[in-house]
């Protein structure tokens, strides 16, 4: 039973598993002094520049949270949008590491914008308050919308009024940076952020996340809050090896052009059905959508997909690299026909 | 350039390289919702009995932590040796996650015995004192040595007889059990073992470890300190996987067994260099030697190992399920050159 | 100049002071081993029932941070009021110290309500989620509102459907019974509060607030949560003494009753001020108002107070036990002259 | 019963209760924003020089765990006595809230040495390893014993190579100021201590502490540690009062000049008894005595104190500013007719 659920319900790219096929080769330096591991970090180099600090990860919540911890002091406070994933889908792993307030700003599309953010910036320099540090954007975001530079440097600006810093969240920032057609360092480093979750795993990676650092005042004692953390893997060169492989031959953006396309298609084909309402812009590799609560079940039996919100029925259907169009084709024909029978 | 730095830097059993290609087809539920996991918490059960509860991590930091967490409030006292992983190896992530004391017990051989623990558990009762609640220890231990059943056992005495729980890093277990020619049951759960880090990575796999509870009511809220721990993988079935590889055709045997073969083999080479001492019992798969000062680099500049202590000039040699005998034999015949020479 | 900043500009009322200046006889034993505390431990008992368990704390932020770490584990959320002191003016005590989540409902008047509660529990059950565990409210409210006991209640049957607890920040409690006319225990344990933060400072104390415990199951670690948590006193009789003070003489009630008839003379002074709006109802001791912005800095250059919200300059005048009807006249009066020159 | 048990076993002094009386006039800006909290600042600035900063908390364990809080990181480690107050008497506060591990120092007389610790700093820069970040002493120590400034500087010598910092617990500096026969600034500041605990409470005082910074790079966030730990006062004045009369007049030197002398008193009186084995140097205000076993019960029906080491039998008897002469003298008749009696 292919899927709807999520980009993590699929496996691996063939083309990363041979990378891990590949790399399994006699022994080698642990934690990183491996030589697969230099040559991947100097690919992320290459994307975004000699000067940035490059640290990988096992998953996108160790990415996200150490990387927040390094930007923050234990009373601070990061903003972010309520839905954003740190505020809803990692435990409570932010405040239990970090010991920062979050403070989630409502949201229709999963964007949060700078006027927003800095109308909850307040009593700077109050010690009764938790003081705010971190402004915290997911690319694309939980609603699979994306960022525009411009509104990405607009949020960078407020940023750096109140000497605060830009995190991103990119568990998904292939398809955000093919929505966009730019390159990554564009809406990233160009545009005023300052540490990144970059995301492997949604992307057709077995495991790992990579946490890019812009500024790398922020990162020098990261290799420590890695480890503290309980973030560093032994055997690093079967991250770096993956990574490596993603950022070869396009591979990270034939993957995110293909989830991508599958989703428009899927919109598409659902848009031509009634009862069935689009809810957001598809600029990732999601369609958010309000299906007919009568049917849902039934589509439940043939395909793995979320209910999203349960007050709303809003339903979450995810692409991902190994989405064919066939089962695009198959869910659109069902729940129309479902739909029709209503 | 291979290795008896660690058995960390051997890479995949190949069977195990196999059970990932195998398990990487189509979609399938993520965080452990899926068949392959299911199974393999089964072998487990095999192994363990039906009643214990079962959760896989990234690696030993994260097993050892969790585990320990999930033993403890935040005011209790861990009591472990001085040596162990936990107290020297893991930066302060045992203090940070768990908020407990680590008590370190001086050890000559690695091992902590019963009544040296007891001598430390004090003050229960007082709210001034950090509250001893967990013996922990390594099996093997980090200078390669294997506790016997009996010895856990009188430490599950202990910790019995003051209301506390016994917590094993088994890192390298399956190195313990083929040492002792037990199975695993014997010398934890049957000895009074509550809670088990089961190590994957060091015996062949690529990532992840597991967390094994015998005492059930210690694992009902796991999941969430797992989730909060940043050690939940969504793949999960590329964790699994492996260890299903690992529990199958006795893999995790053979691979411990040829380790712990060729510490021997390399040790018996050892003893006929007069000026060599080996200073622990071999009983894994590891060998502690000290070795003179002079030849030491030129050692290294052949093989990878690390000086284990340095003001005894100890260095450890870890062995591998890939260390072949000629590696042993290279080794101990360039040692005894270099000391013929001196 | 005498002030209505805060009921914290205070100094300690007489009937205090002799009790402190009594208890400073010899020695005694410390950490609560003595008489007096002994002694008023009874008297809270005699207020809310045998059965309860009282700790005696420093200060508000140890009384509310210490009770809720007591009533969580770290991947629980607390719902409360976006204007509630534990969100937004206790630092971020609250999460570094019990690693929970802090859920922030908007609120108008200072008080939550069952249903707006309800409706931010979900997910329970669900590892990747915050889950929801208590319900924390202040009586009175930062906003010097008051709930009644079947507020109370019906939040409490929220918390009990959810087998959540019902956290209540007392740190203006007695201007609460005083303003409802009932005892403590009506809209405390008869109302299904768990853990109360009962106040002493702002209601004449020099230092001191006292956490009760109507549900003791969540006491029976306390001992050792207050001692890690930094808010154990050696020399305790000297704040038993001073609540033994406050629950003698009906002293709380005497203090309650007239801060709370200063507020009220003042509201009703100020509704004769057509160009100052009183915006929130008086039930307590403070008096929420707007009051010309052009004529602020002219009025705390006689009298302290705060702007409570820079946006809307809503000011807040908060009333003491020591506050006299002369100043409360003389600010109203002030006020009128320098509205009516505008 | 007077008693020997502790200095928090007596009350306050007469001058610090005229104080407080004398503080409680009217209202005055809260949190430290008052007149008497000003002056008296100044008074420790008269002392240890202008640049110093400072900080009042509640009690010792407040000012020791966030003092250290404020010099480390959380991967840090702090080497200390094995015996000292924050290894062994403040729960694992210092654990929880900095996350650092404690390297406890075995240790005779309570003191650690300049060797010893650098024997302890290892594995600096190794990510795995918690990082030595902090020494911390006693002054005086557990066991009364007090560090020459000399001492003290060659503990700085070693922090300042390793690029550490060095701490003080001076929960009975003034004890140790007598002793020694020196100002303050000459063991602390001029011997290169960094963050000082000055206590108030073992000296008189009802309740508080001092945060002293040396190195004031650490203090800059200290407003926010201080109150993120619970520690902020409200009525900061009744804190500052204390010691604003602790530091006049040479009250902190009466005290503790008195308190030491019925120690020595005490000690000579007991050397005479062939019995009793005085097991430690009397530098400061306490004794340390192996009193026969048959005749404690007997002692400790008249006189409070603690046996220190349950296994030795080692008494702990200490002296306080209220402690008189009778007192002493009956103590050691008493245990003199004890012992002659066996």
């Amino acid at each position: 039973m292919k899927a709807f659920a999520s980009d993590n319900y699929s496996g691996v790219h063939p083309e990363i598993m041979d990378a891990l096929n590949h790399a399994n080769t006699g022994h080698t330096g642990s934690y990183g002094a491996d030589e697969i591991t230099a040559r991947t970090i100097k690919k992320f180099k290459a994307l975004f520049g000699d000067e940035v600090e490059v640290f990988f990860v096992y998953n996108g919540t160790g990415a996200n949270v150490l990387g927040l911890t390094a930007a923050t002091q234990s009373y601070n406070a990061i903003i972010c949008s309520e839905l954003a994933h740190i505020n809803v889908d990692e435990s409570t792993a932010p405040e239990k590491f970090s010991g920062c307030k979050l403070i989630g700003i409502p949201t229709t599309n999963g964007k949060i914008y700078a006027d927003q953010v800095e109308n909850r910036i307040q009593r700077l320099g109050d010690q009764h308050h938790p003081q705010a540090k971190v402004i915290s954007i997911s690319q694309s975001t939980e609603y699979s919308t994306v960022y525009t530079a411009e509104e990405v440097k607009a949020l960078s600006a407020v940023a750096k009024k109140y000497n605060m810093y830009l995190h991103m969240d990119g568990a998904r920032i292939s398809n955000a940076a093919v929505s966009l057609g730019q390159d990554f360092k564009t809406f990233t480093k160009d545009a005023g952020v300052d540490v990144l979750s970059f995301g492997g795993t949604k992307n057709g990676m077995m495991f790992g996340e990579a946490v890019v650092f812009f500024s790398t005042e922020l990162s020098k004692q990261f290799a420590y809050i890695r480890k503290q953390g309980m973030q560093l893997h032994s055997k690093m060169r079967f991250i770096s090896a993956q990574f490596e492989a993603l950022l070869s031959n396009d591979l990270w953006k034939r993957n995110a052009t293909h989830a991508n396309q599958m989703a428009k298609r899927l919109e598409q084909a659902l848009r031509e059905v009634p009862q069935i309402k689009i809810t957001q812009v598809v600029d990732g590799n999601g369609v958010f959508t309000i299906i007919p609560k009568e049917i849902t079940e039934a589509l439940q039996q043939e395909f793995y997909f979320y209910v999203w919100n349960d007050r709303t029925y809003e339903c979450r259907l995810m692409c991902s690299f190994d989405t064919t169009e066939k089962e695009v084709d198959e869910f659109a024909e069902k729940a129309k026909a479902l739909c029709s029978a209503l």
